[in-house]
């Protein structure tokens, strides 16, 4: 416990959510909190963590869409590692402070006329992101309050359990070949292993994109709950999880997960290698100039 | 023939269930039924082979649960050994004479405060269980006349078929998490060849008991009918499998199986060992105490 | 397009279906017509491409019922590889001319009395067969119009997608153990990798027909149309599938091909030899003659 609140201050934990912990633990706890990371402007990620419950919330705040670029994907893996370390921590939910959106993905920006160099350091970074997620000790929840897709979905999905806010115009998806992108294998296990091969071979040449009750149907997301609730709802359903015992959990979600995790640690040079190749090339970078250049439109 | 009849006296097969197969074979067989088995002590399986149809019924009569003590285990993987090896024998319905209960899974009692080396010993049994079972030649259908937690959830799932009481009190599924211990790879290969990759994850991470009608849903088991149709419906559905032509059917059962068997048979000992290792820890022996200490409190 | 038209006119295509495509490309294209093949005696399949879309009909036309025979097989497969080849061809639409019927399947007289050599031979061309389509770079789309059992179900599901006629008296699957044959490990896998392991479990072991409502329920097919607008049908999926990046496309299915198609490609001789072996069994032999006696029967 004292643990817990030494990394607390260390975190730079708000009490931003206390309503959904209300039944769990002490409703505020303004001696704990420190709002250093929060105040920093570098920070992207509010977290949270409830020290009588052990449940993190760790909350996307990079306006105007929580793309996925370098210093978010470093400043998540950076976070879940801590809190993995941290002894007071036994769940993550993972969600987002911004309105419709859950995570637009990686950002394009990372990829588009930067080096060979530049696309293999951000490709680490995803890598890493995945494997720290995916095979996190953690009960991991995602509390997806808004559109997801591309990489938005793949953290999803990497997820132990999945909310989503019932509103037919958030979508969720792997729509990389909308992009003239490709998902890579272990996008593409991660998704396979959440709603089997056919959906997924489906969904990942058509780039499609399924609304909430879409998503639900075909097994994507766990759960429909209306917006205002997403994240209390996922709450209450790491309160299951974390009545199961620790131990046994975990060894049994490493073994689901172990296989999978182990494909692109054998391989992670080689997949770095690939995404460079295949990015970097022209027909590839006319094409994310082009979704570019079309986002820019829609905005205008 | 004659070698049916033979193995008949040999294993000790009582006309327990004449109802059943009254329109394939004789409807009594009093010559040749001896109770030697039956009434012998040791006997914790009663089997009846019609050799008019091929089908055995084997019978679990362990109370007041049918655990898979060694004995039981044993038993059972002998049983169906003896029966893979009888011509006269072509498909095994499994099912329990007790009330409420298929079988409650593995006796806690073989695992906690006992040496090391039992065990080892009670693991191989349990492997040799599912190996007989999972790669039968045999067409093998289940039927789930009562409860199915754990083991005996294994014992369902590793069979070709499985019908199932139509009462929403009987559950089934892998709870082992439950009990602070964990199902191994072995299991979870055989759910997931069941029910897919992600309702296992979800099932085993919780420990998951799904009621008869759940369990029909997921696809846990293949047919729900009324509790005193359960061992006829299975002898129906045996009659249409024994319609296939025998050799095509037992090729393609083992192409669909061998993989999956094949994980085991190559690592059987690093399996003993992890199980050993595992459950001999003083957290999980502290846990099954707890959990066995929960079972006497309800019952008293 | 100097290439397509060029192909084109060596492929011998007839403008067999202007209703088709008549949105996306010229009515009609008298000048392109070449109608060699077509009139050739020794053609089982009419191809037709439509340079304005890129998007070709194969339309088995072999009776009575589009057996797969040596002759159809090559043929099949050396048009799918001239069209691959073919820069003005993007997609294939596969169907039957035939009514009733898609294709029977396999044809049995080319393993029934035959020599090992001969079965060897044919065995070669069902997997270069399913090589070239289960990988084919092409967007590949069945319009299944009839029946479609056996090898008539493998050539469906290595396509892409499946439109099926809403005829509850055409059937589909896997259904070799009927004949006392077996469904080898990559008509498993091809079949799995659609509706899962534990359906292709039972489908294989009872070789289930599921007519056109209960295959698209288990998702064997995609999609139900009128019988007169299945390949109208086809031709309009065509247009989502190709509106993708070609590119990301061709990638992201050869990442979910790939592994299926080298369990093959690195075992195919030993694939013969098993095959051969199976069915010059005595036992295997009589199956089939009896097979065909019952199907003479039900002709006469």
């Amino acid at each position: 416990m004292a643990n817990a609140l030494r990394r607390l201050s260390k975190c730079g934990v708000a009490g931003f959510l206390p309503q959904v912990f209300s039944r769990h633990g002490p409703r505020t706890l303004p001696h704990l909190v420190c709002q250093q990371r929060n105040n920093s402007t570098s920070s992207k990620i509010k977290v949270d963590l409830d020290p009588s419950t052990g449940v993190a919330v760790m909350r996307m705040q990079s306006p105007p869409v929580n793309s996925l670029n370098l210093d978010l994907l470093t400043e998540f893996t950076t976070t879940l590692e801590k809190l993995e370390m941290d002894k007071g921590c036994r769940g993550v939910i993972i969600t987002s402070s911004l309105p419709k959106i859950f995570s637009a993905g990686l950002d394009i920006l990372e990829m588009y006329q930067t080096s060979p160099e530049h696309c293999g350091e951000f490709w680490r970074a995803v890598q890493e992101m995945w494997l720290k997620l995916y095979g996190s000790k953690l009960t991991t929840i995602a509390a997806i309050n808004g559109s997801s897709p591309a990489g938005g979905c793949l953290l999803s999905i990497s997820c132990d359990y999945r909310v989503m806010a019932d509103n037919p115009r958030y979508s969720i998806g792997l729509n990389e070949t909308l992009l003239g992108i490709v998902a890579p294998y272990w996008f593409k296990d991660t998704m396979a292993n959440t709603v089997g091969h056919r959906t997924t071979e489906l969904a990942l040449a058509l780039g499609r994109l399924y609304s909430a009750p879409e998503a639900l149907k075909i097994g994507l997301v766990d759960e429909l709950v209306p917006e205002d609730q997403v994240v209390t709802t996922a709450a209450q359903t790491m309160g299951k999880w974390l009545a199961i015992d620790e131990n046994a959990r975990q060894v049994t979600k490493a073994m689901m997960r172990k296989p999978t995790i182990d494909k692109l640690l054998s391989n992670r040079e080689a997949d770095v290698n690939n995404f460079v190749s295949f990015i970097t090339q022209a027909s590839v970078q006319k094409s994310l100039g082009m979704y570019l250049k079309m986002l820019k439109n829609r905005k205008g």
